[in-house]
C-alpha cells in the first residue's frame, strides 16, 4: 500500500498549472513534507524525449499515435518516478496527468473515451490521483497568457474549448476526487483555496 | 474496400526477414506490381524517430512503455504509409508488424496479450494482413546471424526462445493467415516457397 499522496493540477493551456504545482510544493516543504513537483509528457529521461517528439510541430502525427506516445511517457514516468517517491511517502504534484488524455484526445480529438480510459489504466498501472485540482479559465484569456507554442497547444480555440468542456465534464462525474479552482482568480487566492482543499 | 495485399514478415532475430522481402518484392515488381517494402518500428519519418527511442540500449523503458511506443509508431505507419499505398492496389510488404507486439511484448515481456491485442487493434485501426509469413529457425542460428545488437535484441537467449515458442502459437491459433517457412533453407527455397504461397 502506497503511504504517499497524489496530487494532479488539470487545466486548458495557460491556467496556471506549473505556478500553482511549485507554490503549494513550497508550502507543503515548508512543513516538513517530502514534496516531488513532476509533469506530463516528461518527469523521466524518457519523458522528456517523447515530450520533445510529440510537442514539435515539424511532426506530422495522427491523433491515435499522439495518444500512444502520451500514454508511453505515462507508463514509464508511472513506474520510475511517481510510484517510487509516493512508496517512500512523498508528495508528488503532478502537472498534467491521464485526465489530460480524456479531455485532449478524447474530448477534443474524439478517440472513444472508453479507449481512452483503457489506456491511462494500462499506462497508469491502475494509479489515480488522490485529488485532481481543476484550474478552470477561459480559453482566450488561457491562450493570451501562453509563453510559447506547440504542435498542440497552437490548435485553434474551437479545440480548447473542447478541452475545457470535456474537462468540466470529468470534473462533473467525479466530484470526490476533483476540485475546481477559478484561475482567474489571484495566484495567492488560488493557492490558498488549493492548500485548504489539500488539507 | 482496399485494393492491395498486405503481406507480413514476422520471426526472431535474424531470422532473414528483410531479405525475403527484398526479394519477394523484385519478383513482384518484374511481374508489374507496385510493391512497398516497409518496416516496423519505421516506415515513416516518426516511427524511425521511435525506433532510435526504443532500440538504444542507453534507454531506461519499462516494459509497458516499450509496447506503447511501438504502438505509436504503428499507428503512424497504418494512417501514412500503409493504408494509403494499400488504397491505391500497392503489395505492401511489411518487415515485423501486429504479431511481434504479440510475440514480443505479450509472450516474453508477459503483458496480457488480450491487452496487447486491444492495442494492436487501436494502432493499426483494425487493419489484420492478408498473409503473414513466419520464417522460424532455432534462436542460436538466429542470435549467431545477427549483424548488430540493440536494446531488445540484446535480451537473453530465454527471452528469444519465448519469442519463437509465441510466434508458433499464434501461426497455431490462425492457419488461415499464417504460413510457416523453416528459415534454415537456402534463401533461394525460401523465396521460391514463398512465392508459391502468395500465388
Amino acid at each position: 500500500m502506497r503511504k504517499g499522496f497524489f496530487l494532479t493540477i488539470e487545466g486548458v493551456e495557460g491556467a496556471g498549472k506549473s505556478t500553482l504545482a511549485e507554490r503549494i510544493a513550497n508550502v507543503l516543504r515548508a512543513c516538513g513534507r517530502e514534496v516531488i513537483v513532476t509533469m506530463e509528457p516528461g518527469g523521466c529521461e524518457l519523458g522528456v524525449r517523447v515530450r520533445q517528439l510529440v510537442l514539435d510541430s515539424a511532426n506530422v502525427i495522427s491523433d491515435r499515435a499522439e495518444l500512444l506516445l502520451f500514454e508511453a511517457a505515462r507508463a514509464q514516468h508511472v513506474d520510475e518516478t511517481i510510484l517510487p517517491a509516493l512508496s517512500c511517502g512523498a508528495v508528488v504534484i503532478c502537472d498534467r496527468f491521464a485526465d489530460s488524455s480524456l479531455a485532449y484526445q478524447g474530448y477534443a480529438r474524439g478517440i472513444d473515451p472508453d479507449m481512452v480510459r483503457t489506456l491511462n489504466d494500462f499506462a497508469a498501472s491502475g494509479l489515480v490521483p488522490d485529488l485532481t485540482i481543476l484550474l478552470d479559465l477561459p480559453v482566450d484569456k488561457g491562450l493570451a497568457r501562453q509563453n510559447g507554442v506547440d504542435r498542440v497547444s497552437s490548435e485553434g480555440v474551437g479545440f480548447h474549448e473542447s478541452v475545457r468542456q470535456g474537462y468540466l465534464a470529468l470534473a462533473k462525474a467525479e466530484p470526490d476526487r476533483f476540485v475546481i479552482i477559478d484561475a482567474t482568480e489571484s495566484i495567492d487566492k488560488i493557492v490558498k483555496r488549493a492548500l485548504e482543499v489539500i488539507e
